[in-house]
């Protein structure tokens, strides 16, 4: 019957639809945009790559969305060149006005050079449109979700037949879902019947905003954020979180849980994990780590005692797409006990979970997570990791580190610099101090750092980022290009000088 | 001097690189797998949309995941065919067992057999990973989504110099941001200090579950969600709603929002909205509508009148990944007044956002969503538009609405079938009821609609889903795939009818 209807369909198929809906639907029309789509990037990333580009073309954003909008007013494909040109075209467009994080002097954010390989699968999704939410709508999806967050369980230190997770899109977002389920955890009534006021949470003082913002999300309020004060280090400071937890029981406010860093985003730095454990262990406290930047070091036989003590945490947030090099997004959340993994959200949508089948319940991730349909995340990070095994992983934060440590003997060896901290991670933030400039206000110090941020970026030969470490602006690197070689750092110094000198002339 | 430093490129480049990480980032690599990537890809949605395959490989669940674990077990790059060759293996793995939604016979979820096309520009952004949070991260998604965001506030029947919007990934994330806009301006203090006991949201009693989860992750509680009854059409009832916001304000307790729907998930029933609007005027309570599955209607001259009224809304939410034909995740949370955009939020990110240029607040995605970074989610909407026009969109609305109310005829003129309501979108629920079922207790006749999807998706011929109304489980139609014809949904009768009577006569 299906060869009878398919010989049918020949002459049929798209029958009554209009010329431009059968060639938006066609398989020839896609194969002829995807061979100019497969040139088009192989030659775009082999000029980034080679560093024969700027890193960032830099536009001016009102000017840019005029641009972009004026691509809607004509129909590319009812052009000479057809649909295959008028992709051509679109990619041309998005591909040289973008950003070019595969440049080796791309050293800013930490959003990685990911493997273009990894790509290949997220399109390959995309393009076929697998979704998640109930198992039958993205079969192959949840099976590599499944495979990947059981890995993950087991280099956190968990059982993977005890402990669980998901995927979801991005650490903010898996950041909130962590303390909501910490939330429903801590206070059972509070998603039927509202969070009760008092309500807590305590957190490093340099932790991610997506925590601060998190308990506002969930109806404690920012202010209900205990920030406990950092260590000379930049650490949570283990003996003030103990004193924060005192003063909160005495206090009788409920707390829902304590963050801790690995690392924090200004500066890297990793909280000692096995010595918040113990003091959340102590005061019966949910302990949730934002591993979202350092969790990959579990991958590292080298580097993974720095995050020793996480597998006392009851939630672990953590980011494929900043050290494990796929592209954004794709962020676990796990949990160490797999029964709390409904705590979450509790609610009924027949259209989706068929009740005479609650034994899919376990499969099917829309019960779990803040997105009903989600999209298949995971394929990037299953397919690189099929392609290379997890020595990749391993071989990826050993390089971006050991490269970070050379980068701060770099700064230290030049008087115009200043390193900020010691690097635990892949991030570090710097300053350039000439002569000049040391003799300044640190309110004109930090007015110089930004500004020449902003024209070496706008100059395009450079890509950092900035941030302010107790009111004192800074330049700020993330390692996270495999591309970028020590010959790279040499020559941002060169290029920061000069941009100095230009900023300073101005 | 970029020259000079390209040579010497050419020599060092990956210096120090193990040879796995060579290869992961190499643009020759890339472009061979690439180039299987385009062919399989190809052939693959060639076969699938001629019908030539089933629709859904159905496989255990846990066998898969089995399955998915064992490719990470030995790298497949250092086999014999390389990169491109593990590539070919994957790619084959994750196409025969996904969903193939391009496949004629899927009329099944609210996910579209998306333009192909639309995800070639998607796999782009992956793959030279452009994200957004900060304009200079991502300057051509972000001109992208300004574009489109000033488009469908247009549509909306706003003026989008005074109307705002921003993508994010999905409409559960989307009717999230949206209320907690709302219960931000509504209750100003609520992001400091937490929710007043006996806050409120009003919602139609088919509203989609994710807006009762937003009040339990927003703090009010799940159970603070009034429910309001629906009219014969499953429309908010908008005496019952007058009522209902009568009664809260006699008890004092704060409304944050009405939640209408444009148009229901069971049925696709869709409000009326313009004595919604007048209700929610007269009460002075925000309107917000979850319009995530009939947006799209506005694109067509001859149903935009379904969502008349719409433009009084406070707040929209339009998913672009279902009737505007683009893969999963893509959608706008629209608002009437801009100056609410910034309510969503409060925070400070000293790393991100450069307090030396306060202006870039309006054209930085990340202070208005609760992803941080976020992917470029618009680029496939954008790519469609720009190739096709509005029009594309026009006649796919169309074209699904029209064969939706053919289906209806179809299954009134058969005696065994029946139509639980009249299509107001897309959406169709039914049952099958042979002369023997009819004579069963509705329990039984649930298990029967029941038993017969699961064994029709398993078989692969067809995919449809199902739902409960009132108690009564059926069957579930959405014609969303412009490779459905009307002799398609002839075939899915008698296909449900073989199915039916293997499940009789188990």
């Amino acid at each position: 019957m299906q060869l009878q209807m398919s010989v049918q369909r020949e002459d049929s198929s798209m029958d009554g639809c209009t010329d431009a809906v059968a060639r938006a639907w066609s398989a020839e029309e896609f194969g002829a945009a995807a061979g100019e789509w497969q040139r088009l990037l192989t030659e775009h990333l082999r000029e980034v790559m080679a560093g024969r580009t700027k890193v960032l073309n830099w536009s001016d954003p009102q000017q840019s969305a005029q641009a972009a909008a004026a691509w809607l007013e004509h129909p590319l494909a009812a052009g000479p060149d057809g649909v295959a040109g008028g992709m051509r075209q679109l990619l041309q467009q998005m591909l040289s006005a973008g950003q070019n994080l595969h440049h080796p002097h791309y050293i800013g954010h930490q959003v990685p050079a990911s493997s273009p390989l990894a790509g290949l699968l997220d399109g390959a999704a995309a393009i076929t449109n697998q979704v998640m939410a109930v198992y039958e709508m993205g079969p192959w999806a949840t099976a590599v979700e499944q495979a990947l967050v059981s890995r993950l369980c087991g280099l956190t230190g968990w059982d993977p037949s005890t402990s669980s997770g998901i995927l979801t899109h991005g650490g903010s977002l898996a950041n909130l879902t962590a303390l909501l389920t910490a939330r429903n955890v801590v206070l059972p009534q509070s998603w039927r019947d509202g969070v009760p006021a008092g309500t807590t949470m305590v957190a490093n003082a340099d932790v991610h905003y997506c925590i601060t913002r998190a308990a506002g999300i969930l109806g404690l309020g920012a202010a209900a954020v205990q920030k406990v004060p950092l260590d000379a280090r930049r650490r949570m400071d283990v003996q003030r979180l103990d004193d924060v937890l005192i003063e909160l029981r005495r206090g009788n406010r409920p707390v829902i849980a304590v963050s801790a860093c690995a690392g924090a985003t200004p500066t890297g730095a990793i909280d000692d994990l096995s010595a918040v454990a113990d003091v959340c262990r102590r005061h019966e406290v949910w302990m949730h780590v934002d591993a979202a930047h350092g969790g990959s070091l579990l991958f590292s036989r080298r580097y993974r005692d720095r995050l020793k003590g996480i597998a006392a945490a009851d939630s672990v947030v953590w980011d494929a797409h900043k050290m494990l090099f796929v592209p954004a997004l794709c962020t676990a959340v796990l949990y160490r006990r797999r029964e709390v993994r409904f705590e979450t959200f509790q609610q009924d949508a027949p259209y989706l979970f068929d009740p005479s089948a609650p034994g899919m319940a376990d499969i099917d991730v829309g019960m779990r997570t803040v997105e009903c349909t989600k999209r298949a995340t995971g394929f990037g990070l299953w397919g690189l990791w099929a392609l290379f095994g997890a020595e990749l992983f391993e071989q990826l934060v050993d390089r971006m580190l050991q490269l970070t440590m050379r980068f701060r003997e770099l700064l230290n060896s030049e008087a115009d610099f200043e390193a900020l901290h010691e690097p635990e991670c892949n991030i570090l933030a710097f300053r350039h101090l000439p002569a000049e400039v040391r003799l300044l206000s640190l309110a004109e110090q930090n007015r110089f750092q930004r500004e020449l941020r902003t024209q070496l970026i706008r100059e395009g030969s450079f890509y950092i980022v900035q941030t302010t470490l107790d009111g004192m602006a800074a330049l700020r690197a993330t390692v996270i290009n495999p591309l970028t070689t020590e010959q790279d750092l040499r020559d941002l110094l060169t290029a920061v000088r000069q941009c100095g000198q230009r900023v300073w002339n101005l």
